[in-house]
């Protein structure tokens, strides 16, 4: 596939588990971010930039789940089992053909997967990243986004956190390493 | 060397540049730090735990510097150039023998240097972490070791930011994951 631009789109974690109010690990703020995620989708369809749809999966018997989480997984709060309906991305949110899923086993898209890879060989620069949730996965990436060299651009309401305050603390620090922070109307009006 | 504990101290860009008032890039914060962390090297030291001086460096070209800092270095603000006396560690800190010394090349201690492989050679499982700063280097690293299954203790108070809200929010967003914060005090009483 060819694609027009130098910029991709990375969607982090929009999984029924992570985002429908009755999800096990549920972020508050990330079902509201549905509708403008839709939207960076069909920005990037419509120009033919790439885009990586970045999940978690976990295996059912917890050995690979995060240290912090393995309490709560055991607690049969299990989540992100592939196979089950909680593991799926969001309806209006699932990739179609062409685009690309990648798991990672922890917070940063970049940590053992092959997403620097694909960049790499995509010719991409410049990465435009939203999803949940804003101290952990979306933070861990971006912070690699940033010292592998990438352009990083966060699309603000396009991100969620469990508080405003936790998202407003977050953008602040990312905002001071050179991250542009837009929100989703900014991006699709200055890239149209 | 033989060591006593299975923990180890992980001490941050203590450098002049980062530190001293006067520093092209000094962390407001930092200079607080200074006698803080100089009971942390005491206690490590005495109980002979493994001592790791994480620091910058930079290539006076200004070559390998974060794209986010470029213009910054290029203003003739250059720092943390191997042989000037601001990429030396703070005058209380420096290293004594059979203490590592790292450099990192970017956020991250974990992020291409040999960090991990020694942690593991020494079959560390404690990281006790401090420095500077908040939003970036430490957090950076944090993130990596809670990726990595390190259980980690935050000194908060022998870590530093430009200012006391930025580090709230990243003491915050890190102990949502199961990272221990602790004081200084604290840490040395239940660590005695």
């Amino acid at each position: 596939m060819t694609h027009n631009t130098r910029s991709a789109l990375i969607i982090i974690d929009m999984q029924n588990d992570f985002v429908l109010p009755n999800g096990p690990v549920c972020v508050a703020g990330a079902a509201a971010t549905v509708p403008l995620i839709s939207l960076l989708l069909s920005h990037f369809r419509q120009q033919q930039g790439p885009v990586f749809h970045v999940v978690r999966e976990h295996r059912a018997d917890g050995s690979d789940v995060d240290n912090f989480r393995k309490a709560l997984f055991a607690e049969d709060k299990k989540f992100v089992i592939p196979g089950t309906a909680g593991c799926e991305i969001v309806e209006p949110l699932q990739p179609i053909a062409n685009e690309y899923r990648l798991v990672k086993p922890r917070f940063s898209a970049f940590m053992q997967t092959e997403l620097d890879m694909i960049l790499r060989r995509l010719a991409i620069t410049q990465l435009v990243v939203c999803g949940t949730q804003y101290p952990n996965c979306i933070r861990a990436t971006v912070l690699d986004a940033v010292s592998l060299d990438y352009q990083v651009t966060l699309v603000t309401d396009a991100t969620s956190a469990q508080t405003a305050d936790v998202a407003a603390a977050n953008i602040l620090d990312m905002a001071n390493i050179g991250v542009s922070c837009l929100t989703t109307h900014q991006f699709i009006t200055e890239n149209a």
